[in-house]
């Protein structure tokens, strides 16, 4: 007789390119972003959390900085309609602003803070879903809105831990590159080539500068040995635009000069630079100095979209990369002015400008620092002696818990005492509770200081051993406060 | 010549059944959430972030609680798998606890929040992506497990502001349902119709004795005139399975009573009842009275999956419905023990229980009762009299929010200033500063109090009008002085 075949079992995997993230890793990211919500909060920027799934007409059908239409966001058909996952914050904020206008305040101040996807090649560090953690002005002309996200966002950086000196927003403008594009012969109807210009000296720092000039002009071969096709300028164009990536100068004075000489006589880049003057000057006011915040010629940002001001958060220490070398830890977080994204939904221009902050980026960077996930923070174990005495471990456990004391009985099988302490190991408890019957007739614990008790058995002599105890038998109503005493003296 | 054709504008739309939260819609969660994941945290579960997206095959392809496969999850196929969106979050767990048995500690106590999406009819209050908030013990067989929950439960309601006297945990056993089941002769291997007797008593609520009677047996007519295949049973049958939801009594001991009576002899329901005795004893012996934590045998829990004890966590005080007639607001979180949903992935079975909240249903209790939402908190706003003194305005903000003062200038075009005022009345701002070139020439600024100046708008006679200003000029450096006593004597 035939056998049923039994389905084979599934692969305990996610998706490929897609992880989880285990105790610290979710608290510390949630620390930070309640940080950063706290800041944005004081600058008057209200919550906006938007439905991960997005209509694909509504998002654009693609990621604004990839080259082909479709590709770059995780989408499926459903009743007729395509949906597709946020593949960013600012698509959906452009819906959101769009579809309440008549309700919303203007300007609308609006910070978000979640998972976006990605449907792109994986790689070592690159996942498929990653936070991001936005703030926007939708509505606002002025370019003291972009002053002030400038600010802002030197202040988050201060708040979640990068100390000053340690960070620099650097600031640029979109309409001076307009005007240098102009300058040699690219004009504003031209935008497939002049977004393929932006996308490419956005690498300068991947290919360097003679990367850049060749991907300009006629494309060069990349490390796998494939032709990347160059935009094709001419030599002496694709000159003038590195020239004006190299235009900062030793302040923003001279950066302005340098800059005004690019243009010519352009109005965008009078104008552009008349901009960043003015952004300047209002953060020079408010004591924000060049140190911090910097006009750089150099920062261009890919995105196609951006209209005026584009900034970037830097950070300037070093590290080492993955061959040991030191490098700076670079970009955590940028943006700029994009004026059209709702022009899309009503075909009006609403001027805006936000900022994104690269939430796993800025993590790592605080990690690199030690500015997080130094405390140990494993539950205090009360193990289980006598199954029977079951009530009598929670109620030691809820006595902890009501001093603010992270405690929990053991609840696997407590036959094995070993497994018991290995468990606690594998917890990073510091301390264990031991109560059996000899205890609970003398009204007593054992308390077990575990680091210290792991300390000894790694470094300490067979005096030492005997000196410095690492368990203690106290009354059972002195348990709370021996436990504090042990926790305080570790911290 | 004929016109190129523009594509049509997209939708300011979300998907059907997917919406957008606010401000404080959306910061009240948090602060929720943060709360919950205190309580959590203090009983020693672990956060656990899995990514949003699973494969088809790890999610099992269908939610246990609908009758066809393929049904109620977001699919797509991607390079030749199928992946969708997490539908809950206790399959993501099974797949991760799966994956890292070897590294994770055992038991595994893991909270996690976040959303889930579900692909099902959208209704009026009714969406397709909810946040939940769950923790649950893997790997501990023990109902000491399955008390610390529903103890850890009734900590979380009244840590968010559920004061004791509203809320009751009930507790069941699947088990002495089970035994009932075997009375009447459903034997274990009757999978599907077991499954459809539970889907049909967890109808209760909603249809009431009768309705779920006919269920039971040869169907019904439903509200908008389907008629809805019944179960199949006898009367005889369907009425034991009745008394089996009635036998609650007065206290556990005679519920306990009751139930022993249904069971006959059969050892899984013997079983069943001396784990809810086990579990009554364990929660009375810490203070959980039968007021809080009630064994109840109407809790069913609709999912199939669940292999020993249930529970539940209602709200007992009223609400008025949608036709103004007084209700119980009902359940706002349930879960329970199951045993079998490793097993998929890796043969052993793996004995497991935890609770899910339903995030949203706990926050609209929490604003029925007046809990959350009370204090307005819009920005205080800095008008601009002269574009020129920007850099002034900014100053003042900052100063403000130094001060630890949400603040804003305002940043639309200040020409009209009634729409500046309008502004901050939208945002709710308790406060308006207002300083042009006289306030500036003279050192000060004009405060004005935009609660008061309302109240007074609105109810004052003339002379109330002058007795009590709402609009008061200091000095500029008394300003933030001045903001906080507005403040402190509006709240």
């Amino acid at each position: 007789m035939a056998k049923d075949k039994k389905a084979p079992r599934p692969k305990a995997l996610p998706p490929k390119g897609f992880r989880d993230y285990f105790g610290a890793e979710v608290t510390e990211r949630t620390e930070m972003l309640t940080k950063i919500a706290g800041v944005y909060h004081r600058y008057g920027f209200d919550a906006l959390e938007t439905s991960a799934v997005e209509t694909v007409e509504a998002l654009g059908k693609f990621l604004p900085d990839v080259d082909r239409p479709n590709e770059g966001v995780f989408a499926w058909e459903e009743d007729k309609d395509w949906l597709a996952l946020r593949y960013d914050m600012t698509a959906p904020l452009a819906r959101v602003y769009a579809q309440f206008r008549n309700d919303l305040p203007t300007p609308y101040r609006r910070y978000a803070m979640g998972p976006v996807w990605r449907n792109e090649k994986p790689g070592p560090g690159r996942f498929r879903q990653f936070y991001q953690c936005d703030a926007d002005t939708v509505g606002a002309a002025s370019v003291a809105a972009d002053a002030e996200i400038c600010a802002m966002l030197a202040d988050t950086l201060e708040e979640v831990g990068i100390p000053r000196g340690d960070y620099v927003i650097r600031v640029n403008n979109r309409k001076v590159l307009d005007a240098v594009l102009e300058n040699i012969g690219l004009n504003e109807d031209d935008t497939s080539k002049r977004e393929a210009v932006l996308r490419n000296i956005d690498k300068f720092d991947k290919v360097g500068r003679e990367g850049v000039l060749l991907l300009l002009t006629g494309g060069r071969l990349d490390e796998s040995g494939a032709f990347i096709d160059g935009v094709g300028l001419s030599a002496q164009q694709a000159e003038i635009v590195l020239a004006f990536l190299n235009s900062t100068g030793d302040g923003n004075a001279e950066s302005l000069e340098l800059l005004g000489q690019l243009i010519g006589d352009r109005p965008v880049g009078q104008q552009g630079i008349e901009e960043l003057e003015t952004i300047s000057n209002l953060l020079a006011a408010q004591g924000y100095d060049e140190e911090r915040i910097r006009i750089d010629s150099s920062v261009v940002r890919g995105l196609g979209y951006y209209t005026g001001p584009v900034y970037e958060a830097e950070l300037t220490f070093e590290i080492k990369d993955e061959k040991g070398r030191p490098r700076n830890f670079g970009s955590v977080a940028g943006g700029g002015r994009y004026d059209d994204l709702v022009k899309r939904f009503t075909g009006q221009v609403v001027p805006a400008t936000g900022v994104s902050i690269g939430v796993d980026r800025l993590l790592a960077a605080l990690r690199a620092k030690g500015r997080v996930g130094s405390a140990a923070e494993g539950p205090v174990i009360v193990t289980v002696m006598d199954k029977a005495r079951m009530a009598d471990y929670q109620s030691m456990v809820a006595d902890l818990r009501n001093a603010g004391i992270r405690a929990e009985v053991y609840l696997g099988n407590p036959k094995n005492f070993g497994n018991q302490l290995k468990y606690a190991d594998k917890r990073g408890s510091p301390v264990a509770i031991i109560a059996g019957g000899d205890e609970f007739d003398k009204g007593v614990v054992q308390i077990k200081d575990l680091i210290l008790g792991a300390e000894i058995a790694k470094n300490a002599t067979l005096e030492e051993w005997k000196d410095r105890p690492s368990q203690y038998e106290v009354p059972r109503d002195q348990m709370i406060a021996k436990v504090r005493e042990i926790l305080d003296g570790q911290g």
